[in-house]
């Protein structure tokens, strides 16, 4: 391997568990002084939390919903070329043509947006006593896988409720990704249940990393969010994991690491292609 | 629902994880005796181990593999019918045109062979300086899905390295399987790491049952199992769970309690099946 090619095989990725107000301004102020902070500690990707820049809630997605390019994905945009690093920024509450939307948008270290993913999957589910929520009220999903590319790695983008859902990691680990991220906000029934055995579950079946991003607990919240962020290695093993409030989690994402894991135990060429197939229906457009 | 309908929707089922020895006579006893133990306590379906009649490793599969139908599976046989009972044996290695298998037998409450399942995915793994196993030098794999029928649910069958392959758990419940079962012999190695991790993923990913029967561990012999046979739900919770020697462990298998959680958190419909999807590329016939 070359000494790009070595130099290129690790690299930090930090995850931004934002604390989240219903002041959209001090979420955006907070978030590019932590994603700064985070670069500052030598971090060359950087991820925020689902809905990092409003609550979380049918109730609040159309008040805070904005176009791309917008307000909110401009300071993303400064914030990763400021600080010169591939930034996922969570997701907004996106408005287009009328339709509202869970999406993520990515930029490089120029600042440049190399990615949005519009979250594929709604959130509609009803725990009886627990947790009820319906997306779907309120919001269209996207239609597109989602990948974007970095010198280190190709890496997978799902937002939560896409993390339940095997197939979407299973085409983005065929498609070459060894880094899944998933910003995220569980809450206090699925959190404790899921939050940590679905990413653990997506590492090991695809041998990847897995890092999620949620919004600290707000107790005071309609909607209160389990927080946890964490990083997963392809063995399965937790390498970072935070708390319930505000804080930055760093990992090492190392890409020979990974190597060896899938040489240790073969799975991804040990696939029984003759007898099943994952497959992409189609790529879609949005 | 019928009176017949409630009566079905729930069952008992026992897993026996059987000291394995290198006398292929006690072992047989012994998995007669502890079926027959099962049933006693009402058991409508019996797991056995893989490798249940035998020492586990490559050196021991010639000696010990049989025809089907053959010694051990005459055993199981009238061990089912005996007890009334779905007994799903384990594995043995089978000898057949020369070459060998590790296979899966399944006989119904009147000892009839209902299925047989041949071991898909060959273990060959490679972890240095912990664990170097190489199935394939001696083995040939099955080329078949497996699923039974019974009058409580359908069953989808691996057999242990088969669990690590997310898209056999997928089709199986695609197929209408409640509940999957995967006679196992995880190392001292992996055991730790991934054995109950894929269980419970592969249950809350499919909203299943999920069951595993390990040999009960031998420290003296050359490959030492994990045990900790395993029942999990399709909340992805751990129902009952063996320690390390021999036992048999029960679990209640509710299909009111899965098709409540199918319709809470409803990932079983809300697939992306216009975006994805995994597909069975034959069906095979070995």
């Amino acid at each position: 391997m070359s000494t790009l090619g070595r130099a290129m095989s690790k690299f930090r990725l930090a995850v931004v568990q934002l604390h989240v107000t219903s002041v959209k301004a001090d979420n955006l102020s907070r978030a590019r002084r932590l994603v700064k902070e985070a670069a500052g500690r030598g971090s060359d990707v950087v991820l925020l939390p689902e809905c990092f820049n409003s609550p979380y809630g049918t109730s609040f997605f159309s008040a805070y919903a904005e176009r791309i390019p917008g307000e909110s994905t401009e300071v993303l945009s400064q914030a990763a070329k400021e600080n010169k690093v591939y930034l996922v920024g969570g997701s907004i509450p996106e408005e287009d043509g009328g339709k509202l939307y869970n999406t993520c948008t990515v930029f490089g270290p120029d600042g440049k947006l190399i990615l949005k993913h519009r979250k594929i999957h709604l959130f509609d589910i009803n725990v009886p006593g627990k947790i009820k929520f319906q997306e779907s009220e309120m919001l269209s999903p996207g239609n597109s896988l989602s990948v974007f590319e970095t010198p280190f790695c190709k890496v997978g983008v799902g937002i939560c409720y896409d993390m339940r859902f095997a197939e979407l990691a299973q085409l983005y680990s065929r498609k070459g990704c060894q880094l899944l991220v998933y910003p995220g906000a569980f809450n206090m029934t699925t959190g404790p249940a899921h939050w940590e055995l679905l990413q653990r579950g997506r590492a090991v079946d695809n041998q990847v990393y897995v890092a999620t991003a949620s919004p600290a607990r707000d107790e005071t919240a309609s909607y209160v969010a389990w927080g946890h962020s964490t990083v997963v290695n392809p063995w399965g093993e937790v390498l970072s994991k935070a708390g319930a409030e505000e804080e930055v989690i760093y990992a090492e994402i190392d890409l020979q690491y990974l190597a060896d894991i899938r040489q240790q135990i073969p799975i991804t060429t040990q696939r029984r292609s003759d007898l099943y197939t994952v497959t992409a229906v189609q790529e879609g457009s949005g």
